[in-house]
Order: C-alpha cells, then sequence, then structure tokens
C-alpha cells in the first residue's frame, strides 16, 4: 500500500472542499448570519488539506489504492461536514453533527433534527449541498476540477461510482467527470427554475433541487415537500427525480444522437416498469383515501419516485397507508434507482442480472447440459461479475442485518430496527414507525448514530471500499 | 420430461404414505378415538398411489425428472396429509388442514390451532409424525424402503436433501438411505426414552421426540415444552435438538471410527460457535429476568437452540426478552442448521461459503492478479457451487419479500408479515407479534395461509424444486 500518495490525494480533496465551504459562507453573510462556523472549518481544513497535500509520494496507483483513498476521503468529508453545524451550535451533540454530514453527504437524507426550520439559512444550505456534492461524488469532482498529480484516476471514480459496470463516456477520467457535472449542473439549475416558476422562493428551490439531484432528501421544512401543497411542485420534483435516478451515461448518449442504444437499455426499461406497476399498485391501495384519482396518482407517483431513487421526501405521512404500501416501499428500498445515477440502493441492473441468473439456474437445472450466458443491454456479462454482483447483494444484507442488531441495543423494535438500517445502508431516508417520514433519528443512542454513520457511507461506497479499509492485509506495504 | 415415470413414482410414494398413515390410525384405535379420518384418507391415498404406480413408463430420468417429482410429492404429501385434519372436523376450513400439514411435514411447526389440547390424541399423534416423516424426508424413506424401478434414485434424494453439496455416504443410494433412517430412528427412541425418564408421559415424549427429531416444533400442549416447567426437559430436548441440527454423515462418520474428519468440519464448528455466541449474548440480556444464571442458561440456551435449529419450541414467550434477543433470533432464523441434518433455513456451510466468498473479494482488490479458491472443510468448492449458493442466498431472501407482501395484504405491519413470511420459508415455527411463540397463524386470510404453506414446501426443498414445477419449459417432451 502506497500511504504516502493516498494522503497526498485525501490532502488535495479536503482542500477543493474547503474552497467548497465558502458558498454556504457566502449565503450566510448574504442573510447577515454568523459566518463563525464557516471560517473555523475552513481553515483547519485548508491547513490539513495543505499539509497532507504536500507529502513527497511515488505514483504507484491501483486498485486497491484507490478503493482505500475513496473510503478514506468519504470518512474524512463526513467528519469535516459535521464541523458546520458543531460550530453553530444548533446540534445537541458531535454525534448528531456526523449524523447529520454523513446522511448530507451520503444522499440519505435522515434527519437528527426535530425542528428543521429553527436553523439558520446558511447552515441548512450547507446541509442540502452535501446532498449535491456527494450526489455525483467528490471524488469526481476533485478530478474534474483537480489537475491530475499523473495518477490512474480510473481507479479512484470506479470506487466511487455506484453501479456494478463502470463506463467510461471518454478515455480521459477527466472530461468524464467534467461532463457529468455540466449535466448535473444543467438538470439541477433546470429544476430550480421550474421549482420558482411553480411558487417556490428562489432559496428554497436550490434546497429542494440540490435534494432531488444528489436524490438526497433534505427540506428546509418540518414537512418536506408537503409543505408546500402545491401540485405543480410535487409533479416536477417526482419527473426531475426521475430524471436523476437514471444513468447519466444515457444523457450523454442522447447528446450524441445515439437514441437506439438508449432505448435498448434493460435497465431503463427495468426501472421505469418499476416504477409504473408500483404507482399503479399503490394508486388502487390508497384510492380510498383521497378525493379523486389525479389526488391519489399525485400522492402515490411522487412517494413512488421519492423512494426507488433512494431520495426520501414525503408529501404526506405514509405510515398512514395500507400495510401493503410499505411493504413495497421496502421493497423499493432493496431495488433502489439505475446504476450510474446519484440514486442509492443495490440499482435496478445488479437486480435484473440476479434475476436472470436464477432463470438460468433454472434452466441449467431442466437442460443440465446447456451452457447460457447473461446478457445485459445485448452485452455478455462476465461470470466473474456476475459473481461479484451475487456477493454484493449477500453482503448488502448482511450490513443491514449487522446495522439493525445495533439500533435494536436501542430497545428498538424488529420494525424500526431493521428499516431504520435498511434506509441508511441504501441511503433513502425514511424508515418505519418513529423513523418514519414524519420522524426522525433523534432519539437514538451516539452509538447507534454513529454506527448508522458508517453504514450510510458504507452504503454509498457500495460496501467494498470500507471493507478495503477495515482490512488489516491492505495496510501493509508491499 | 418423462411425466410418466414421474408420475409413476409419485404414485408409488403416495402409496407408501398410506400404509404409514396406518401408524396414527392405531393410536388413535388404543385411545378409542373416531378412526374415521384416517380410513377415509388412507382409501383415497391407496386408490390413487395404486392407480399411478400402475403407470407403464421408460426409465429416463435424469435431474430435471428428479427435481420435478420432488416438487409434486411434496405438494401431494401436504394435500393428502391435510385430509385426517379436514375429516376429523376440529379444523375450521381446508385451508387450515392444508397449512397445518404443510407446517407438518416441512418440520417448520406453525400452527393455525388456537387449543390444541382440544384435539383427539390420534390426530395430534399424526400431526407430530409428519415432523418425522419430513424431517428426514419422504423421498429418502422411499428409496429405503421401496425396491427401486430402475432408475437414478440420486436425483430424488440429491432434490430433497438440504444443503448446498450433496454427499452419498456408501456408493448405493437406498443404502445410504437405510442408514440415514436407522440413525434417525435410533435418535428418536433415546430422545424418546429420556423424557419418559425425566418425568413425560408415553405419548407426549413421543410428540415430543417427533417435534425435535424433525426440527419441526409441535407439541401436544398449548404452553410448548413449557408446560413441563422442567429443568431436566429443557436440557434433554436442547441437547437433542443439537444432535438432530448436525449433519447426518457426521454419525456415519463416527460409527465407522473416523473422528478426524469429524474434527475437520468447518460447517460444525461454525454451527457450535454461533450457538455459543448466541446463546451468551441472549444470557447476558436476559440476565436480569431470572432468578440466578442457571435459570437464564436453561431459558436463553433451550430458546436459542430451538430457533437455531429451526424446531421453534418455547419454553417461555420470549417477545418480552429485550429486543437485541429478537433481532438476534431473526439472524438464527437466516441461518438455520447444517446441511444434512432435519433442519431448515439457508444452512451454516452456504453462511460459511458466503463469508468466505466476500473475504475473497476483498482480497481480490487488495491483490488483484490473486486467484484464490475457497475451501470447506479442506476441499476445493467449485465456483459453479459457490456461484449457486450465492443464486440460492439471493432468491432466499426474494421468496421471504414475496411472502411478506402476501401477507401484508392482511393488514399485518412489516414486522409481523416479514417475520411470518421468513418463519415459514425458513421452516422454524414462531415469527414476532401475533405470530410470537405464544400466538399462532389462525387469524390469517386463506390467502395467506396458502401462499404460506406453498411458501414452507419452497423452503423445504431449497426452492428450486418448486421452480422448476413452476417453469413452463420444464413441462416440455424432449
Amino acid at each position: 500500500m502506497n500511504l504516502k500518495v493516498v494522503l497526498k490525494i485525501v490532502g488535495r480533496v479536503i482542500t477543493m472542499e474547503a474552497i467548497v465551504m465558502l458558498i454556504p459562507a457566502l449565503v450566510a453573510l448574504f442573510y447577515g448570519e454568523s459566518l463563525e462556523p464557516f471560517i473555523i472549518t475552513i481553515v483547519l481544513m485548508l491547513f490539513l488539506g495543505v499539509v497532507l497535500a504536500s507529502i513527497n509520494a511515488t505514483k504507484e496507483f491501483f486498485i486497491r489504492e484507490g478503493f482505500f483513498t475513496v473510503g478514506l476521503i468519504w470518512l474524512a468529508t463526513g467528519f469535516f461536514g459535521a464541523l458546520p453545524f458543531y460550530f453553530s451550535g444548533y446540534f445537541p451533540t458531535f454525534m448528531d453533527c456526523l449524523f447529520e454530514s454523513c446522511s448530507g453527504f451520503t444522499t440519505t437524507g435522515s434527519s437528527i433534527l426535530t425542528n428543521i426550520e429553527a436553523l439558520p439559512k446558511g447552515i441548512l444550505f450547507w446541509r442540502s449541498l452535501t446532498h449535491w456534492l456527494g450526489g455525483m461524488g467528490v471524488l469526481v469532482l476533485a478530478t474534474a476540477l483537480i489537475p491530475t498529480i499523473g495518477i490512474r484516476t480510473k481507479y479512484l471514480t470506479q470506487a466511487e461510482s455506484p453501479g456494478p459496470v463502470f463506463s467510461k463516456l471518454v478515455p480521459k477520467q477527466a472530461q468524464t467527470s467534467k461532463i457529468l457535472y455540466t449535466i448535473y449542473c444543467f438538470l439541477t439549475v433546470a429544476e430550480a427554475v421550474c421549482l420558482k416558476i411553480a411558487g417556490m422562493p428562489w432559496y428554497d428551490s436550490f434546497i429542494h433541487a440540490f435534494g432531488t439531484a444528489g436524490t438526497g432528501g433534505f427540506s428546509n421544512m418540518n414537512a418536506s415537500v408537503g409543505a408546500y401543497d402545491s401540485m405543480a411542485i410535487d409533479m416536477i420534483i417526482s419527473i426531475f427525480i426521475l430524471l436523476f435516478s437514471i444513468n447519466f451515461a444515457m444523457y450523454f448518449l442522447l447528446l450524441t444522437r445515439r437514441f437506439k442504444e438508449v432505448l435498448k437499455s434493460d435497465e431503463l426499461r427495468f426501472f421505469l416498469s418499476v416504477v409504473f406497476i408500483a404507482t399503479a399498485v399503490v394508486c388502487f391501495n390508497i384510492r380510498p383515501l383521497y378525493a379523486d384519482w389525479t389526488e391519489t396518482f399525485r400522492y402515490a407517483f411522487f412517494q413512488v419516485c421519492s423512494i426507488i431513487s433512494t431520495t426520501g421526501f414525503s408529501t404526506t405521512d405514509w405510515l398512514y397507508w395500507p400495510q401493503i404500501c410499505q411493504m413495497i416501499f421496502i421493497l423499493l428500498m432493496f431495488c433502489g434507482a439505475c446504476a450510474g445515477s446519484t440514486g442509492g440502493g443495490m440499482k435496478c441492473s445488479r437486480i435484473l442480472v440476479i434475476f436472470r441468473t436464477i432463470r438460468r439456474e433454472i434452466h441449467h437445472i431442466i437442460h443440465p447440459r446447456s451452457v447460457e450466458v447473461i446478457k445485459l443491454d445485448g452485452k455478455v456479462v462476465e461470470e466473474k461479475t456476475i459473481n461479484s454482483i451475487l456477493t454484493f447483494a449477500c453482503c448488502y444484507v448482511m450490513v443491514i442485518l449487522a446495522g439493525a442488531i445495533v439500533v435494536s441495543l436501542d430497545g428498538f423494535g424488529f420494525s424500526e430496527s431493521f428499516t431504520a438500517a435498511l434506509t441508511c445502508v441504501s441511503n433513502i431516508g425514511p424508515g418505519l414507525g418513529a423513523f418514519g417520514p414524519a420522524g426522525n433519528f433523534a432519539t437514538l443512542s451516539g452509538f447507534s448514530k454513529g454506527f448508522l454513520s458508517f453504514c450510510m457511507i458504507i452504503g454509498r461506497l457500495e460496501i467494498f471500499p470500507i471493507l478495503v479499509l477495515l482490512s488489516p492485509s491492505a495496510w501493509h506495504r508491499s
């Protein structure tokens, strides 16, 4: 392990993050609020960042260094992101700040705040900006902005990008990152403008655009998107949620006029089918609760999009909906958005490969001598990739169960413990019971908050970077 | 698909089952109860069995015919097993009878009865005998008793035996089946004698020996084993539960004095470690509820053994224990007993292989050029087997989620829906909430009872035989 180069990169990224933190500082300045929380944090980060970035290191950089760096950067990002919250004095303990920061960067959107509206606008802006930064990825941003130091950056973005297969749009990684962020910025601003037109103030529209873009779910309102009670706003957010949950490579294909490839995408078709079926089933079950089919569709569609994309906004407390709806939401939580999007969960492409592997297993019993390959988008998926996907799925369930064990130590029942862990690992936001759409995570013990923060990062990085970081053999020099 | 030979075998097995049903009929006769429920069923089964068995069929019999036959026989067994319950008139609907019969044969032990003690002794004897028959397997019994018709019976027992790898003790399958049943009978009688000595009446001791042997969990008491409130009985059952949860090949190794191979068994060591750790954690958490450490250990050990072995007996209503204990039980429900035992669940060997695959995946990231094999008991596990195990695990979770969806349609919350499905698929018995150790499954709708009965059979046969049965391409002649 080339620890020096790892620390050097960590230093550069922290420096970049310190500079990005000037944005919420400017917002605080604009609203005449205290700049202190941001200035202290920026100074601390700049100091550490510059020291680490000045390390002299060789350029040996392979996949394990990539995973290791990404794991370390995300832990550091979670920690430093918590400092403005801590210095603001609005959060009870440092663990609460850490939970909120990790929840932000990982685009989970679970909160320990009981009264969000009481916080200064600068702090809330930072809270939502973490969604935007974490959604597309801090490493992706870093490779787009910082000139390379000669290392193979593909190992970095590969470890951070969600999904089983990593596809570069253009040969150069820095170029790919720039294209991704350009599309990302464009869509975010487009949503903010739409929300403004639909009647939201500019500040709120950016907060919700950040929450949607990162598929995060932090709102500046206690009642989340439900506070505006506007059909137009609900529909705008639902549609942008879907736009941010599909593979960003699709936009690149659209821009380069490769429409056929978009239509051929198995994952996109699967994702849209699931959204359609889930919305239909939920509509059918909640119809008696609403005045007409339009209202029913509005609430059902918003909630299905919000959950499957792992955003976690809510327009109503769906814990009062029939139990079957909650079970469907739990299935959607496992599933998650498309690979290569800003969404979390296991990703549709993985679920699709698992389905096809099961089908192959059955065929193999019926025709033992048949040799069948599994295809995705018409391309053969390698056996090694299939194996990785299956291993990932098992690992995923195990991490959730481990998280549930920790939460149950606080005396929460199975339903709450399990969904709290699921919502954190899948980076969604709400769970069931006390952690439901109208609830929050304030009642958890410090230990549980810490562990769930860790689970969020495990989920955001799709488990393995953190496991590599925890593996003693990764620390050896070799 | 050679459907004729499949039906012929189904016919022979039904005939055998009809003859076995004479045992509970004799018990009913002994206690002077009505013989009618048994006689009607036996006549029906003999008629159908003989007709099917007389089909003229070729001997083409491969793995798909094996899976298909096993799936069909288990569905038929569940159905015919329900008839004595139905004709007895003690069960409200046929769906209830079907649920109870499937729960018996699959050794689940979930019941829809609200007052077990009100039933005739003959019916209760049949109810518990289904555990004993289903535990080691009706097909294994069939190959041990019925002379072969020239087909490769290994495909039959392979599809019915629990666990990822199928090991024959001796070259001839019929011989292996006989050895297994001899050990099984010996252990069952040994337990019944021990229970009699500890103060149980003969009838009760056999009922509980059947429940333990098949790792089923039906008792003739409403309060399950707790009704006897005896330290000796609790310990005898706990220990026999462990004996029935380990791979029966171990006994064969012991009998043939291959002690070293027993000690080398990774699965056995893993299983005993899990039992030890789980008991320790539960002890620590329930200590304040009991008078002294002995009492604490007695209850904790019994419950851990009962759950991990997927038996489902209870000596107390553990829903009142701290939440962490319930979470641990849920983990144990996923895990289950050893392969080649009478227990259900995913099986320890599979969990062990999954753990090792995850470890290999991490190693592979750290040392990308390394080629590592996964070993179990010092032997290399084939990549194809690993793939099957991972696919199985994913399928397992999916079946549970599907079951949970169906139960949630009855208005049960996530906790109850999920654990009801889990307990049925893993063949355990109790779930949480209304389905807890002191509850029952009576309040479910007929549809849910039917679907859960189906889930039990899916779980008992480890999913694939039923999926093959449902697959349209398996029905083709080819």
